[in-house]
């Protein structure tokens, strides 16, 4: 019944979902008790129709004049967005970006748990950044069967994106997010998730340099 | 001119223009000379006509039946997407992200260039990430002057980031580089970017759970 709910979600509505709850948690913190949707809405600088819209794919109900209960809110929306659940990861390329990404403990807080890094490199593997080892590409299918993992993310050179998917795929991983700028080519049955932080970079410089 | 140009480019084309970029570059880095907009379509899976109404925003010309010059068409792209220059930046938020991103040295392919990290926690002021010190955020005016520096970076914990954009405005600063989830208020006259890496978990989670 989740799944069929969400599956229905537009995505521009589920990616504003994390906003809320940011807000919501907190005003959780602040021990707020009720929120209304145009509470978020004074809260994010949002439109409160289209809050009221988006908050309606949760299972959860508002009380007229009163609004959401704030905890019962914050946990519908960690819920729904599947940040409750422990999601096991693998960082693929444990260079400058891998290594950071591997280092953000905030990561852990959206149900994201990176289990092991992997490189090509002999000289990082058999090392360990942050109590999480870094093995040899090569034993990529064999580690991810052993260790339960889901998803595999992508933060190597971009000359070897496509070699570093091609092997996420290999070892029958559906899930891949990827952090190079390169347009990665996966089978159909496979979820990419494109996240090229450099690319917003050239947003940013456009739009100062236009003022 | 470049400017001018640049402020007709639509956000979507603008986005694109990087992905470009990474496919260009390997392709001058495995010794290819001239690139057609359908070769570039063929090597990262895009539309051609797109491609090249895209690149048509760039102050370089194709030749018939040979396409661009290849490493021509990765300068023009660098430059036109501003990371031929260098942006100076500081980061607010001196935990795990914050310190995460001030070691990933890819930045500065990008014309990012971090040069400090500021923090409200006595533990971490007066230390140093990467050899990039942290000062006390109650520094941040003096410091940006000093430093030449045109971008703060929000990557403090989400109560916090409103206060930490309060304080990069505060310190005269017209561009922001948001990672919290935090929908952060500013004046009209600062330019704000969002990269939310977390939301972009809860649309992927989403996807692995509808197939």
């Amino acid at each position: 019944m989740l799944d069929r709910l969400r599956d229905l979600i537009p995505e521009p509505a589920l990616r504003r979902l994390p906003w809320y709850l940011a807000y919501v948690s907190l005003l959780r913190e602040r021990g707020v008790e009720y929120v209304s949707s145009t509470g978020i809405a004074r809260g994010i600088n949002g439109d409160p129709s289209q809050i009221a819209k988006d908050l309606s794919f949760l299972d959860i109900k508002g009380k007229t004049r009163i609004g959401y209960e704030v905890s019962l809110l914050e946990h519908k929306l960690e819920e729904f967005l599947g940040f409750r659940k422990c999601h096991k990861a693998v960082m693929l390329g444990a260079g400058s970006l891998g290594t950071a990404l591997m280092q953000d403990s905030g990561l852990t807080n959206y149900g994201l748990n990176i289990v092991a890094g992997f490189d090509v490199n002999p000289a990082l593997i058999g090392t360990a950044v942050k109590g999480l080892p870094i093995y040899d590409v090569a034993d990529l299918p064999e580690k991810v069967r052993e260790l339960g993992v889901e998803i595999g993310i992508v933060a190597v050179p971009v000359e070897y994106a496509q070699d570093a998917a091609d092997a996420i795929v290999g070892a029958g991983l559906k899930a891949i997010w990827n952090f190079t700028p390169y347009r990665i080519q996966v089978p159909d049955d496979v979820v990419i998730t494109n996240t090229s932080i450099y690319a917003q970079l050239a947003v940013m410089y456009n739009r100062m340099s236009c003022r």
